[in-house]
């Protein structure tokens, strides 16, 4: 039972897409900021409904994610970036619309663990040399209204 | 290293289900009842073992889910359904069993977030013009004996 | 937007490693546990930062399984098993690096769920027979530093 309208170049954008994002979770949470905003283009855009106001160039995603990084160090809490339920929306213009949720899991020394915040990812991927970039990133916290 | 047994035919169901769970859930956590209550076909049931009996048809699958969409709203809580360790076994009737883990992670206004309940998901798929329906789905609770 | 790196054989093999995992958490967490240990080589080794010394051979991982699971039962606690965020890494020698999150979901009787741990689970996989199997497994729970 193979479905007609599933385009064989849409499923393997589809599983690039996600391995794309399990590589880029994993830089971000073992700290090697600048790989992981290596995956941002250099104009690339993060905004967040935590934020008072996007965070814009590669540079500057890299320095907030620094920050994050090492206050993370100083309180000796691992944090774990789990995404899923993504969606895949390749356009005209050549660049990618996904939408996903992700997970915060947090754990301090001695645990326990627990899920710190629910939020729904929304990204613009373009493609440059061979691999995937984040040039728009729009993160909405569930518990921020 | 590729496995002989893997039918590229099974590969491609596995992935289109994916997929389609990923949107389902969307719908679903979005408040889109009606388009939700579509991914079902006409006939559908919705077991669980949280209900005292089965929701059968459509119009029933929606009408529930509106009223819990509602209470949400009511409640200003954001629920997100996750999906994962998915299993899919294609049968000889042309149907699709599939198996797999959800998770309900729910967050009131101002958080924290957490996991409401987590369950196992057993479907009875169908192809109908192109896309898959629910014909059955079994909910089980894990936290209901 | 196709990526000219990706080869077919890899995409392949991300995705028989991803359903290997679905099947495997699934024996284990409906308790399984030969069928479960079946998925590791009569050498298997189980790591993990949480056990005093390496448990080595399938019919070791086994029993250590089966005591882990006689003890849910008797505190009435469902137990799920999430993979999430997986790298796959295929070697010149025929074995398979993976690299992946692992969260232990928690339910008793009554609930309510919560993350019990937060891990990373780093495999060697090899191929036999057809299927994957665990060869090398090394967990690091979060939580111990």
């Amino acid at each position: 039972m193979t479905l007609p309208l599933e385009a064989t170049g849409t499923a393997e954008t589809y599983h690039q897409v996600e391995r794309f994002y399990a590589r880029q979770m994993q830089l971000l949470d073992d700290g090697a900021v600048d790989k992981w905003a290596g995956t941002f283009t250099e104009d690339g855009v993060f905004a967040a409904n935590a934020y008072p106001e996007p965070v814009s160039g590669r540079a500057s995603i890299a320095s907030a994610a620094r920050s994050a990084v090492a206050e993370l160090a100083r309180k000796k809490i691992v944090r774990r970036h789990w995404l899923g339920m993504l969606t895949v929306d390749p356009r005209p213009d050549g660049t990618i619309g996904t939408r996903c949720y992700a997970l915060v899991i947090s754990t301090p020394e001695g645990g326990p663990s627990s899920v710190q915040v629910s939020t729904v990812c929304e990204d613009v991927l373009v493609s440059e040399d061979g691999d995937y970039l984040v040039r728009e990133r729009r993160v909405t916290r569930d518990d921020i209204r």
